[in-house]
């Protein structure tokens, strides 16, 4: 068939075909219309928000030091009045999906929305703790404002106290379009639902992964690959073990270098505990202890002999 | 030197030498100009089909429920008259290299863009299926709209869909570059020439790599970090087995959890199999094996003691 | 609370809280302003840079055979006209940093800008060569086209060998922007510091690390989540190591393996040695050696045994 003819006669035919298989799965499409939380429209707020906590780091705009507060009143506002938009849809979304009729949206949404917008002096006063731990952290660091630019851990972690927020807000949905896109920028894959202390750093970060329901303390540092996991995301009878504490718990001065994996909602690492390189963890770890998978041992005690 | 005396004498001598090893390197260019499939068109087009088969959810515009018929047949067109183009240029550019001369490239070329475009729909219902293996083995979704808009691996699979069939149909380096699209923002690696079954799932993703001759059944689970590749890629000779059978074959049903290694093309991994994370597999599994890695045995075993 | 009150009432004093924070973390800014190298126009020239190196493939202008040298001194006066001012912004803050006030930034900063832009018919002819080296490494290989089109390792060395040369002329935190905006693409993370020799090839490379002391020779062909690090970070006293020697050498025509972790200043490995995959290496190897890990081993054995 000529290939003119072709889009002139068929090609209106595989519209109405994919128009169909869109209407007729109704469950993955607002009842509004299509544009339920257009993920790209979620990226450019986040990118807004971020340029908000780092003003002339990130974003596209340059400011002068006279500008700061004019920048910053006009981003918040127009933060404001898109985000609230999306946190209404998605309120409304769900209440159409539970058949609530008691909850009042519009002032759950707003609420949400001021809430966050309130909070990013706060969640600003947190990163700079995760960049000055990143500083003290990582030998190659030579200047704090270096780390900020370049270090894919500050954008994830941003992220991540930006959507763990509007995570226990309840907001649906934009909590985890948020966390994804710093995994795919980033390769750290953190849930917003994960609870994480002060003074924050990992380093690398390719290949991180953090559970729904992770507790991490304060002052803890990851390497690339480390995965906080669930040892099974099913139980006995093969169902998902969905709202379960099914991930690990790390306290206070951890460190675990690259590509541990620590698996389990019974997992504690106590405090001060050093978790050695791919090390596979699925019981608890006293306070203090030193774990290295028997290989690495031996590559140190052979390494410390050699030094005799 | 003053800067701008180097723009004005020095910089043109630079362009005149890069002119010059561009020119020398004929092999790397295309002889109709140095166009060739520029990356950017093709991931444009790549989003408008993203665009097509999720519309709202991916893409930028918004879409009222009645324009869903007008905003498919306008995206098909362009889609169409974009990728056309594009093919041609790479049927052209392999017939040229292999000094052919009885393929009929245009032909060819509008074949397969007429046969992508109308296999869409079918895509589309392949992809309703992942989507809904996504949300019974994830215990964190909540909503499969939320795994349209958030899941790395939707837009993977999505893309590997899409590739694969241009992959079938000879279609040379387009389905590359998309395959290495969706790799750059998920982290996953499927090469276009893989078979995957029906209602395939992802978790995490990041570090996955599914080789060029890998089958995988239907109902298959993989982790992150998961490798499905080569056990060498070179034979005795030191010379790269190309197009052999190099990957290994997953039947229905498997669950392989994160960072498992798999490889080599005689290793079959039998139905309803479960591969332990951090495992290293070189060798054929019987159908409902359970393999561990014997750390994680020792986990498993300690673990269940310390309940008595 | 109404949203439009709080729009006008308490919007305004989040703002200014957020310009005290950004203003009291004087450290964090630059004193001329908050523009210090903002990171989306440093991406933009490295877009510009890589276009000047492959112009046709990267890039988003499409160029007919007659107009490249006009595309090319055009855009190469484009990047020297916008590079310069970052490179200068950089040079000036770190002298406000430390205090110096005997360096000739304005001179250094042109003559860095004007060395990178002189050396890129050497980086384009470095990249050639590794080109050639991936295309003769995987098997899944069809055209160089395609290599320098689809794989990901091409815009990871390209701008691992950038950022290299800015990295020398001790031009500060620029060239870490770059690394990790390829890091970020691609899941590779090569510091800018580390020193690479000819026909580099790095496969699939999601989780690749290549820390900042590590030297490679020529001919290095490495896979997927390998880690060239450090063995620890932190001497003795719990202080970085900061401008030590961390990291490992890698002599000519070793091939390392998926998920090879290969760790610490002292760790050589010898020419022509090859490591296999989920190996961890804290020793020297010699030269010619061939290294696997015993699952490793045992699956080759058993796979031997079986074809008798």
């Amino acid at each position: 068939m000529d290939f003119t003819d072709w889009m002139n006669t068929r090609l209106p035919s595989v519209a109405a075909q994919l128009e169909q298989g869109v209407r007729s799965t109704r469950e993955i499409t607002s009842e509004d219309g299509l544009d339920l939380a257009g993920r790209n429209d979620i990226y450019e707020i986040l990118d807004d928000i971020l340029a908000a906590l780092f003003p002339g780091s990130y974003g596209r705009e340059r400011i002068s030091n006279e500008n700061v507060n004019f920048f910053l009143a006009d981003l918040l506002r127009h933060i404001s009045f898109n985000l609230d938009k999306h946190i209404l849809a998605v309120f409304r979304y769900r209440c159409k999906k539970e058949n609530c009729d008691h909850c009042d949206c519009n002032t759950r949404s707003a609420e949400a929305l001021m809430h966050l917008i309130e909070s990013l002096p706060r969640i600003r006063e947190l990163l700079m703790l995760d960049i000055q731990a990143a500083f003290e952290g990582d030998p190659a660091a030579r200047y704090r404002d270096e780390i900020v630019l370049s270090y894919p851990c500050i954008e994830a972690i941003a992220t991540y106290r930006i959507a763990h927020l509007l995570y226990e807000l309840e907001v649906p949905i934009i909590p985890r379009i948020m966390a994804e896109r710093a995994h795919s920028r980033t390769g750290i894959d953190i849930h917003p639902g994960a609870s994480i202390g002060t003074r924050f750093f990992i380093d690398h970060g390719t290949g991180v992964v953090i559970g729904e329901t992770t507790h991490i303390g304060n002052n803890v540092k990851i390497y690339q690959g480390v995965t906080l996991g669930a040892l099974s995301p099913f139980d006995k009878d093969g169902n998902p073990r969905k709202q379960q504490k099914r991930h690990p718990d790390i306290e206070d001065d951890v460190i675990i270098y690259a590509n541990a994996t620590i698996l389990g909602g019974h997992t504690v690492i106590g405090k001060g505990a050093v978790i050695g390189g791919n090390t596979w963890i699925t019981e608890p770890v006293p306070a203090g202890a030193h774990i290295y998978n028997k290989d690495h041992r031996e590559g140190l005690r052979r390494r410390a002999g050699r030094k005799r």
